[in-house]
């Protein structure tokens, strides 16, 4: 977690602006000979890819990737895989009149108070396009993982419109544009969202993300916890604004009594868990329960709806987006979710083989 | 970030156990020639200390910090900074009987399966007293600030039961025993948590942490960035379940009109904004404005009701923690809070200061 | 330092084998508004390149470095920079038989040994193509030093012929195909080596990096050495097996009195040394002097002469390395040495503005 | 390899100074359940401890060291272990002369440069005294490495006095006050010695450290190659100035068929080398064989000769040194070196096991 570089053992750095010629990940670390093609990496950027349904950006990317190095034979070798996507439709002239305009709710402000330079090409290095990279890594981090450990996502929340966790079936979730996991909920959206779509406005949401097979000890104390580094890994995730695992906010709420998650024998002489408020996680290492976060993701800060703002020379004015973007960019944020998931546990899963054996 | 260390140039690692000889802080990278004497530390470990009030823990320590190394003359010389503190109150009598029990919502069973030994005594390494280490760091970061970084914290929720933010005035923080911003409050919080102590119970809490006088330009995008490490910061702390940055989880139910902070020409030719939902991150990056976090502290998991567990040979048995525990931890995890957003703070300046000059 | 990754702040990380579709370098950490083209980066890499005469491997690549990132209007924001290299002249036919063998020397069976597979073709990852990427990343580095350092490698041994240093003249260096700095030896070392490349053998070297304009008090005590990262840096140089800084082994034999470099007042209050035994470098930290380091290169391990080794079948068999190949991988290393010491001292530089302002 | 940690999986911390209360380090990353006392570690402080002949210094300190975390009963818990040593014979008066001028030879001017202060008494952080906190996470790191892997090291030269490798006996290597692994040589280095010692000189040395039984596979290439790790281990101890791995500079004048360790089919499937030019290890992977290093250190800088030097003021001064000292720092250098060979495998052990299972 440094710069660009995520993770200790299974580690990955991703490059490339919006609007340049390419952009990747580096992965390095990666056990040797495990099974790898693009196909598998595809898959997953698939899912993730803008221009597939009216409510997300009509920018039109392939998205393909190409294994640069670290495969051989289909096998990956133990050296740094480079995976690389090439941008292909970036349509610089749309982006032409914010070269000077610092965006409200954007990161041009702050990178400009930075660096005291921008690339302002489609959002330049803060773009969402760089995720497509941690998508990629995350496939990978999915073959480290192995066939034992389940990661999914889900988008439960949309405004102030919330699924019913009784109707939550994981089945649904391909079923609609939403990753919605409540087919009665997804219909209701599709209304709220065109709504919001029409009216060049955006809107916020909740993303659940869930990891089943994680054995019991993976994680580690105190600065390395798995919940911190699930915190990090979300938060990370362009638009983040909060993060929460288990019980999340809802524990300040609760007593002892109710928060504690109960323990009887079970199969194999492990304990088997009667809640899981912990989400699966105490004092930072599994408990062998499923691992579940949330996060949310303000809504895109791309709107048609005039803002007062000032540009590069100090000066006031009204910053209106045309461009193309998400209404809501938490539908995407789904499969980011997964793969963000999916590198912490690898990350860990090495990093407890290394101390424990 | 990795086991016992946090940061990457102000950087600490935490070591000791509950009922060990002593604890600590190991923090490197510390800036020459900054006056730091066992005084400035003292200030923040005594306002964490347990035993102060009816509502925490009534184990005695002094908490009384030595500086081993890294000063001379009362300067800081570049070089580690060993900080230790001696465990004086330990009574080991109180823990015998779970040495072979995994207690509800502890790391006891975590920590067994993950390593296959735990020190069982007060919780080991897994026990709240590793924050004092946390707070001695934070005082060492605060001398790396300055003084025009302004850092402070409360807790703002305790079970259902929030603050009225009308009424929120930081002078009133150290007015009552829960760091609590609202008097009004502070005196409901009196009568609900003096029920729950004596029923043996305990209750969860929220706690804010604000950092006022960072300028533009601390963080960095991607894997460094400012919320990403407030959120694994916070996170870290014993019982945290949840993170959020300025709107946090509500900006999920916001419009992109609603949620983009407006900027108007300001003062020094820097923009004003007119409104703080980013909590002062745009990007990874700090706007200027003042920084704001939130988390919430599950209840602590140590109750007079039995609960259902199982213990080391696997059988079911009933587990009640009699000992010494506070009722709500968030009360001491206030300075903990703003430990944490110093250290964080200060590894930033440092590296926008080596990267950017 | 950490897999494929070399550096704390000015960090890279290189990636891609002898024989795939690329190779590069994901440079990180780069401070912004650096001028930077990639005409500023091929410089270097063309002294690298080989098939410059035949003293060197007649595998004939353009070296042709891209920035696909980090770089907007020639100028670096603070993002990565990636720096991708195309492998055009390939042929894998001329590795095919040594797929199932073991070279002696080379890293064919350690590789397996760790891994269980290896990219057979061109030695992989291990060979020394990788080294391009190092000189991108050490062309970006000089970017980050600017024009008060200057670095400038040479080869001062061939085999057991060493150079006059009473003659050592900079402006020889390139004047002769093996950047050395005694013309009067680069006649003999012509003879010489023309001889052991028609008897299709080989032969080591030692080679001399010099860093004048360091200013005193880069480095760091204890374990970021200036000198023990000069170390690491040029010890992972291929076929590297020895270092020394300054007096290096010679200092065995010294007594303290000819050791210690005596100070004297000098210019803008500063000490002047009388000699510089100690490299430019004590305690770890720069002293103002030049940084001296010298490193020996073992011969190639690709020889025309037989030699007993075992395949993977764990068959006795002989291995005769045909290919394309270096009589004199020293050379080639003068380039790399020069990179190497930039990125340490570029590193060194961000660290030390970091922590003392 | 940041600041004063070292390793990235076993990862130490130095602290302390030479005349402050106590020095340690804070060991992380120790894999649980294994079994460590303070007498394991004991035994390596006593053989480094200075005062034991009348060629160290006379300073007399037990060096009595203390586990303050990370045990339990015994066993290690896979959380920090805190090894602190106090300073008991610390004689500030002998060193109060010194405050205000640099030492030639000594880090006092570079620790200036670099900080604006240091501490000067008995060379605060850049005294030797720092190598017995290596010294006692070096024994934590053989119970990492178990029985299989023996470290043993030995001085094989004093000046240009260098043992006969056909006399080399590691038994003879505690039976002398050298470390030497010849007796004949040690019988002339006691001459050699005395009248250094009586003469207020010193003089330099050569340490070689070998290491048996590291499995081929340790190790990573590029940038964690295990002879680059290797030699910033070696290098960052106190006054070395050379490292070399197996022929070291001798393979500058090897030609490819001398230097290519060749193999035969051996036992268990696994090759046989014919000799071990490479010292063990080939593209920064061990061979299997024994890892062999050596590095030089210089002589000590302290001497009765007065040398010319500056002082604060920036004015001419001599300089001679009193105070204890020892005429060869090479000897105390021995159980230093076997500490580094140790923790630099142990860490490599751990991060083979994360990557490759």
């Amino acid at each position: 977690m440094s710069y660009n570089t995520f993770g200790r053992l299974f580690r990955f750095t991703t490059w490339g602006e919006s609007h340049g010629p390419a952009l990747g990940a580096t992965v390095d670390g990666v056990p040797p000979m495990l099974d790898l093609t693009e196909a598998d990496i595809q898959v997953f950027l698939d899912k993730r890819k803008p221009g597939q349904n009216k409510y997300t950006t009509q920018r039109r990317e392939p998205d393909a990737v190409k294994i640069l190095s670290g495969v051989f034979e289909g096998k990956t070798t133990g050296t740094p895989v480079q995976l690389m996507i090439e941008n292909t439709d970036q349509r610089s002239k749309d982006y032409g009149d914010i070269a000077k305009t610092f965006r409200p709710g954007h990161a041009d402000y702050t990178y400009m108070a930075k660096y005291g330079i921008r690339d302002y090409r489609g959002g330049g290095r803060s773009s969402a396009r760089e995720t497509a990279a941690r998508v990629a890594a995350g496939a990978v981090a999915r073959k480290v993982l192995g066939d034992g450990v389940t990661i999914r996502a889900a988008m439960v929340q949309m405004g102030r419109s919330k699924i019913d966790y009784d109707r939550f079936d994981w089945d649904e979730v391909n079923n609609n544009p939403f990753f919605c996991p409540d087919a009665e909920m997804a219909a209701q959206w599709a209304n709220e969202l065109e709504a919001i779509r029409k009216a060049g406005s955006s809107i916020g949401a909740v993303i659940e993300v869930v990891a089943e097979g994680v054995p019991a000890g993976w994680g580690a104390p105190i600065y390395s916890k798995l919940d911190a580094d699930l915190a990090t890994a979300l938060m990370s995730i362009n638009a983040a604004k909060a993060v929460e695992i288990g019980a999340g906010f809802e524990a300040a709420c609760l007593t002892g009594e109710e928060n504690a998650d109960e323990m009887v024998p079970g199969k194999d002489g492990k304990p088997e868990f009667l809640s899981n408020k912990a989400g699966g996680i105490l004092g930072g290492i599994s408990t062998g329960q499923p691992i579940v976060a949330r996060f949310a993701v303000k809504p895109t800060s791309s709107i048609l709806t005039p803002r007062k703002s000032v540009n590069l020379d100090g000066e006031a004015t009204d910053v209106m987006t045309k461009g193309r973007h998400d209404p809501c960019v938490g539908i995407r944020a789904v499969p980011i979710a997964e793969a963000m998931m999916a590198v912490v546990l690898a990350d860990h899963m090495m990093l407890h083989r290394a101390q424990c054996g």
